[in-house]
């Protein structure tokens, strides 16, 4: 095997982590002893070790003049765990090679200096965009304070999401509404309005084979206007509900006190004042699943990073029917808001697009 | 070459000429004697030679003892030209390769028969499906007697075509624009509203670098409501105008006298009695191109076999906005047009789905 081939197994090994890491990222490491794989590890959950230790720990004695590959800069300091960069040094290695250096800057390039200040040879880059595209979510976060939005649609040929009565089961295939709870499982939240809690009373929760750690749910609803019957209000996930000014917090939390209530200072729910508070609370990301009304918010809020669009090949028609997005047009057809489509897959007999603003929208 | 790649040559030859060669079909040939390629031969119009009279034509006097591989079966009845049938049999070819029977029920299998009793060894159905694809339009029309129906929509990812002004300048990319000119110039017929027509006035002509032949601009105008400054009523390409029984003919006559007016019976347009009409005036295909509401006439009508789908890279937004499709919606998601994608491409920036209905649509 390359070196090239070392780092993808080390980037798999990250990436089947993602969503179970966080507030942490995720990252994978192997090391290479005269050709032999002697080491694997993955990060697996926070409080737990990272993945150089896992994969030092289990080369046990060949550590000494190995090859160490991982995906994201060695940590130089103590946090939960002690610093990885000096175990590398204690347990002898030879070289490490890391896809990309820690974006934190009050921690970047601490790490490779302790290393190659020990006399340990270090390459950077090695896999960087894959590294990078892997806790995308979590430098996003780093960066910004505020969560990493995907914007999630599953509309009709036709850009319908459901008919004049809200029935909208289903739009798409078993396969999507499957990838949906694979995607769901990825992100540290999911965002709906009250209106689709209301109309379709959604459990919100990952359903898959294998369970999967379920995410926050969380509900914009100025008025904390839920029923008591809504599925979000049961013990199956956390559940925070946002709300604005004038709503009757403490009577909500009476009555459901294992609910989470965040009450913004503004009458109304504003998509980037939700935001900021979300970062405020350390949410990394939210997967934003609509309904219409929701998602027109964040975009003409320009307040999202990529979406995720599953097209179904069905034709609604339908003035009445419920469309993707409502609320005010722009005046003029240039002055929408410009993506660029990264990728397509056919999902079951659907189609996911998947497009990010042509400008890097934070 | 494998016989098979000769067949691929033949369709080739035919698929150059789509749209060229209306009321006949494509069709190609290719002459091949001793592993040489000696004659090749396309139809290139109406009333032209067939395509094998070219390649034997070009073969000379190598036909006798040759291949001959032909993608629609060779004619057996003189028609504007002599029967092709005779003509192999004549010229002593060895053996020919037929990709599929002639469809149509009067003439099937009669060419096929000449040449067999003639002593000639004849296989039919290499490259049929290819062939069958090829002149789809043809074979449509040929069994149901009216035009094949492509619907085409340009629209941004969240299912606009058009902002609350009315301004459509552009959907989609340039790319993707020049892509519609090429399917323009497949078809007999490109096919409008005349609410397009007011709000766009649209040129509906082939403008590709070479040129091309212009399919005829067919207007649904209940009441010949179509203002006299509009490029359709130009003389760039024939224009027929379908009105109901109550628009004044006479009146547009007199002013419009190179325009064709076909006046249904009924008051309004319903679209299958429309496409009884356009079959009967000889028109085999017709490209749908919008607006909104007659799109979504031909799929509430369910008079379509095919949808080619531009999507752009765009959210728009907007309640007010135009929709790619209108009118009342079924009440039940269940109760939509279900179809089947069958291509996804990318076109400069944009997605083009071409997408089937499930039912063989007539």
């Amino acid at each position: 095997m390359k070196k090239e081939d070392y780092m993808a197994l080390a980037l798999s090994l990250a990436s089947g982590t993602i969503g179970q890491t966080s507030p942490n990222p995720s990252v994978g490491a192997v090391v290479v002893k005269n050709g032999r794989i002697v080491g694997l590890g993955s990060h697996l959950k926070s409080g737990g070790l990272h993945a150089e230790v896992y994969a030092l720990i289990q080369a046990g004695a060949e550590t000494k003049g190995a090859d160490v590959y991982v995906t994201l800069e060695p940590c130089a300091h103590v946090g939960k765990t002690p610093p990885c960069a000096q175990l590398l040094i204690d347990r002898q290695v030879s070289r490490v090679f890391i896809a990309m250096a820690d974006p934190n800057p009050q921690v970047a390039g601490k790490g490779i200096n302790q290393l190659q200040q020990a006399g340990i040879h270090v390459e950077v880059g090695l896999g960087a965009e894959e590294a990078a595209k892997l806790n995308e979510p979590f430098f996003h976060y780093l960066k910004y304070k505020r969560p990493f939005v995907i914007l999630k649609a599953a509309m009709t040929m036709d850009g319908k999401v459901a008919t004049q009565t809200g029935d909208s089961c289903w739009v798409t295939s078993a396969e999507a509404r499957e990838d949906v709870h694979n995607e769901r499982a990825k992100y540290d939240a999911i965002l709906v309005g009250s209106k689709t809690v209301a109309t379709d009373n959604p459990h919100l929760t990952v359903r898959q084979p294998q369970n999967g750690k379920n995410p926050i749910r969380i509900v914009l609803a100025t008025h904390l206007e839920i029923k008591g019957d809504r599925h979000i209000l049961n013990n199956a996930a956390p559940t925070w509900l946002i709300c604005g000014s004038q709503a009757d917090v403490e009577l909500f939390r009476g009555k459901y006190p294992h609910i989470k209530v965040i009450q913004l200072k503004s009458k109304e729910i504003e998509i980037n004042t939700l935001l900021d508070a979300l970062g405020n609370h350390g949410v990394q990301s939210v997967y934003v699943e609509g309904g219409s009304q929701i998602l027109t918010s964040f975009i003409q809020a320009n307040a999202f990073q990529v979406c995720h669009w599953y097209i179904a090949p069905k034709l609604l028609t339908g003035q009445d029917a419920i469309a993707v997005t409502g609320g005010k047009s722009p005046l003029k057809m240039k002055d929408g808001y410009q993506l660029v489509f990264e990728a397509v897959e056919q999902v079951g007999r659907d189609i996911k697009l998947i497009a990010r603003p042509i400008k890097g929208v934070e």
